[in-house]
């Protein structure tokens, strides 16, 4: 099986989860500059947050299907089951944007780039497996420093959340933007990699 | 006429059909994870399931495709067809949540998986009929025996729902729960052919 | 310019249509199959005729672009109005529902037949245009007996509903039936040359 | 890096904003057709507008990828900042629509436009300077007039509507539309560029 129709498809479940969060940003009732910040600023902010991180998974999810050649059956479901993470986005953003910022809200929104963390880390290894001991992903990933340092760093958020109060709800929220900040930079190893099988 | 215009739509009605179900879900008009649990809990498991399946359909219409070279009318009509169905489930999946398991939802999302089975049974047949007696995809499909009991068991489901109460309605939740997992198993037949043909 | 990326927008948007109409239908409040049949039985047959339709404009639309090999900036908006055109169903098609086929908005969803049959006539003049005197599109379409004809049919039907009452209504919306009918059947005049030129 | 599944995506992307933005008409509640033009007439227009404006967005990055061979990870963040600018106009459409072309909305709907046309520039400087110095797309380009000229004329109507009341807001929305009427017309010089290299 070639990588194509997964790549298209799942281009196809990213591109709606990114752009049907807009549909959960309430139009403010009055008409007023203030009215809109007070009511949809946050929401704005959530959206933000969130198109980012379907940003960086799809950024990720590009680069890392680049390296690989053929899909296994196996493959095809480590995949949905990132894609099944990845469309809650929408419903746990809306949440966290309606509760203005409650502490369980913020742990579940948390949850869920956890789950995605770790849907994304079996993705991986499920290829790796596949393409056998000269798996091109295995060499570019090397020791994957920020795959396996971002659910630590989401579960310390989640933690502080659920035992600090409120300076723990900005732990959380504080530790999710720092994720989504050091995975702007995209997967310069798979980029090296490809720009060196490229030359050699 | 090829198959990779008809499965870059298919591909897109099926995102879109496993990502807007997520719209039907409710936010909790509460902040504590038990309203979650108590408003949403259903709604989470049956998108669930309903996302399962129509992975599940993506897989099998990925892998039936893989053998396909060449598509006619009739082909194009019967997988539209195939994707009328499925387009139901945001449809159905919702009733089914809003009536918290009410009999006839029950009901009426098996008649959905049903005609959803009765579609890509014809699909299949059509694509036959079009290759011909040398047809890759019947020497994949043997005797499909997953493809002809999946409809007898939502058969059972539905018939149990209609005719014994909450424990018929507990019957046919459980058929379709069974079929899902007999089908996560991808196609290994086709699979099968598929690396024969490309080592042979 | 290829078509691939024409195509592959069209694909989108059209994919988009077929399967947001869905989320127009709304799920009935209490839990009996003749509340479905009731509150949401009018919705579902509007929706598989509006289903049909965008059906019948994917299959067309796949069919013209299979014998065109290039496009110009011209074809590029022409396509962009079609798909204007047929991006407004799902909101005619749920003003038809709620109003319980009221005429005005029977007239209306006529009104739209109409403007996406015109807007795929100017796309294929376009088109041919483009492609000059030995333009294949031209060749195939001959006659083009049935898109001359739809725009009349929509016409009967609308100015019926215009002046016959509730007859005319009836009338107007067996002509959105009899159109897609006679559509359904593929167009074979290009079918039949796209199976000519890959013998010849 | 290829620029197909960049291509992909952003197709995707557009085809979605483009279509979600009919969900949020709102279908009269009565049923003559002077509800519709009341209550709806408004968001059809502001919906063309848009509508027209994603089109020209996806028309010009389909002229402008046409030219460009390869994808940096920063070309990849350019693109998704564009795609963030053009996914919230279902938002800005829908309170100009809701709050029937009040100033602060109108002013909004503008900076989105704005912000838009900026993200489009940045795109550009970032695939020129990936290009290195014989960019195809820095010769294609030329002086730009028109990508420069048009933040410019925003500016003035969202200035015009900040401060010179009702007669502001009509300028402001002028403004909008004439920049929409002046790149109606595709990208000529890449268009030529494309010509003469084929031929050449």
């Amino acid at each position: 099986m070639r990588t194509s129709r997964l790549e298209a498809f799942s281009d196809g479940v990213l591109a709606i989860i990114i752009t049907i969060m807009v549909l959960e940003l309430k139009v403010p009732e009055d008409h007023h500059i203030h009215d809109l910040v007070r009511t949809t600023g946050l929401g704005l902010l959530s959206y933000l947050l969130s198109f980012i991180y379907v940003g960086i998974y799809w950024n990720n999810h590009h680069h890392m299907f680049h390296v690989v050649r053929r899909v296994s059956g196996g493959v095809l479901w480590a995949n949905l089951a990132l894609l099944l993470c990845l469309s809650l986005f929408p419903f746990t953003t809306a949440w966290v944007d309606e509760s203005r910022l409650a502490r369980d809200p913020v742990v579940l929104y948390g949850l869920n780039f956890l789950a995605a963390a770790i849907a994304y880390f079996i993705l991986q290894k499920v290829i790796i497996r596949a393409e056998g001991p000269d798996s091109a992903l295995r060499r570019a990933l090397g020791t994957d420093f920020k795959g396996k340092a971002s659910p630590v760093v989401y579960l310390i958020g989640i933690i502080a959340a659920l035992t600090l109060g409120t300076a723990g709800v900005v732990i959380a929220l504080a530790s999710y933007v720092v994720v989504a900040i050091v995975w702007i930079v995209p997967d310069r190893r798979i980029a090296r990699l490809v720009d060196e099988s490229e030359q050699g």
